[in-house]
């Protein structure tokens, strides 16, 4: 299962959005403009851009322009997190890449998220639907309210489930429900068809992020772009280590290694191939499966065609990827 | 002249318009909700959402909550550039208190800023005026070119006057601007009121921006809240700067302290000193009042009332300042 199909339903679209994205990078400040635009072109795969133009699908709003500016804004949405999310984690790989922070300043990655939170702003505002502008602010709160939990649970070795579940919603989640759903409002779909992608989108959210956090533990360093095991570094509790901690002894040997000031990456490598080895990636994983398997019932009650199968194609392909 | 008269006009609201800044600072996290809402409480002179309140009683909106929202929504767009702001400059000291970067690490920092980002977007969302919506994602970008200008600029001893009046237009105009105008468009009110008051907001923040930057160099540093002399430390170029180094063996003395390396504070100290007894600062205030008068000008076309008044002593006391 790859994205090829899906991709191929609205290449010529994404490229818009990337324009769309690419406006105001200009040419006044050469060095940031050449980052800002390497960023946008480095792109990733455009999940959510690509969630938002096949939901609307099913009910294609008039204005096309509109729905361009809304897939635009939820990428710039995603890319500011992103790239104050590498501020914050201290992360200097993503993507395989040197972040921003590698080659920039604290100051100047602080100023490129904003510039992105500044486009975001400016393209849903183009799409002058008071409903989509609410919950992009609304989304926005979610994340924000995210990161800072994530700041503040770290190494609560004791935390609920449940508080995981909150997290990923706020991390991923919460922006995949916002694509699929905004898609829908923009197209004026009825009720429960609006209701039926919201739930697709929130499901594969949650599916995506859990994989992202199986394979910090079961990808090699090169496919993953940055070192297995760091959020566990961070003492972010994710749900492979979750399950794994459910057995005492092992929580006490966790805490031990993480509690014990700064890990070395001996010790957590060894973690690493513990956690990987365990039965916990296994259980992570039929959680993820199970996400799914909901996103793509969600689908049902959607009229068949190829955008539902693209949809369904994305779906399968979150838990299959490997990277 | 002080800002009491004006302020009692709108005092009511004022503490609803803090009421709203709180919502969500909420009890989830104790140690970032104490320090968010000590941020909000700490507060300043609330010129910003003071403007809002006053420009909108020339044609008050039908639903006054949505005024709050507006006006709460300004404040919470200024706080999380603020704050970011203290991120980019390294500045320890604002308003005489410990800012978040002196008590916080840079990350906090950063979600503090977006927490206040997130604010500010649910708020504006709540007015439900596309044209009020666009305008502020309009000012964030104006904001976030105005910061990295600031940044790509540091250290350019020759730029034009121009491109000061370009910086500080995005530092602090923008949103005067925004505040008066979106106020006169949330009541509707005729097309020749909306743009006096929003150019009677720019003229007041440039007039304002401008005595900062003189305050810098003539106020001292208890009054201040920080060092004198600040951002010429940091390489900016702000008006007293640009008159005193008019003359070239002035320039090429302050070049040669700025470009030598980390200057000393007693070699900064020595530079504030000769600013501050030159005629660079009476040029630079002249400047000041100019603006200030083409504010109380834009006023001329509204009709007499107490609020009208109110907007005058606040021109008239944006030169008068001392802190």
């Amino acid at each position: 299962m790859s994205l090829q199909t899906a991709q191929a339903l609205v290449t010529d679209d994404l490229a818009v959005v990337e324009q769309q994205m690419l406006k105001k990078v200009g040419g006044a400040y050469p060095p940031l403009a050449e980052v800002l635009a390497a960023l946008i072109q480095s792109g990733g795969k455009r999940v959510r851009p690509m969630l938002v133009l096949l939901a609307a699908r099913f009910h294609p709003p008039r204005q096309h322009s509109r729905l361009i500016s809304l897939a635009a804004a939820v990428e710039a949405l995603h890319t500011a997190t992103l790239v104050h999310d590498d501020v914050i984690d201290g992360a200097f790989l993503r993507r395989g890449q040197s972040t921003l922070n590698a080659v920039w300043t604290p100051d100047s990655t602080i100023m490129a998220g904003d510039f992105f939170f500044s486009r975001a702003a400016a393209l849903v505002a183009e799409t002058e639907n008071p409903r989509i502008i609410s919950r992009f602010a609304e989304t926005l709160d979610t994340i924000v309210d995210g990161e800072l939990r994530q700041a503040f649970t770290a190494r609560d070795w004791s935390q609920a489930k449940e508080g995981y579940y909150t997290r990923i919603y706020g991390k991923t989640a919460a922006l995949f429900e916002l694509a699929t759903q905004t898609a829908a409002i923009l197209g004026a779909a009825p009720a429960e068809e609006e209701e039926a992608l919201r739930s697709y989108g929130n499901n594969l959210g949650m599916a995506f992020q859990i994989v992202d956090d199986i394979l910090d533990f079961v990808a090699d360093d090169t496919t993953l772009g940055k070192p297995a095991g760091s959020d566990l570094r961070a003492g972010i509790i994710t749900l492979p280590v979750y399950y794994y901690i459910q057995k005492p002894e092992r929580r006490d040997a966790l805490m031990a290694l993480a509690d014990g000031g700064p890990s070395s990456d001996e010790a957590v490598a060894e973690v690493v191939a513990m956690i990987r080895s365990s039965d916990a990636i296994a259980e992570a994983r039929a959680e993820a499966e199970s996400f799914v398997q909901q996103a793509i019932a969600d689908l049902a009650i959607l009229p068949p065609a190829p955008h539902r199968d693209a949809l369904e194609d994305i779906a399968r392909y979150v838990v299959e990827r490997e990277f």
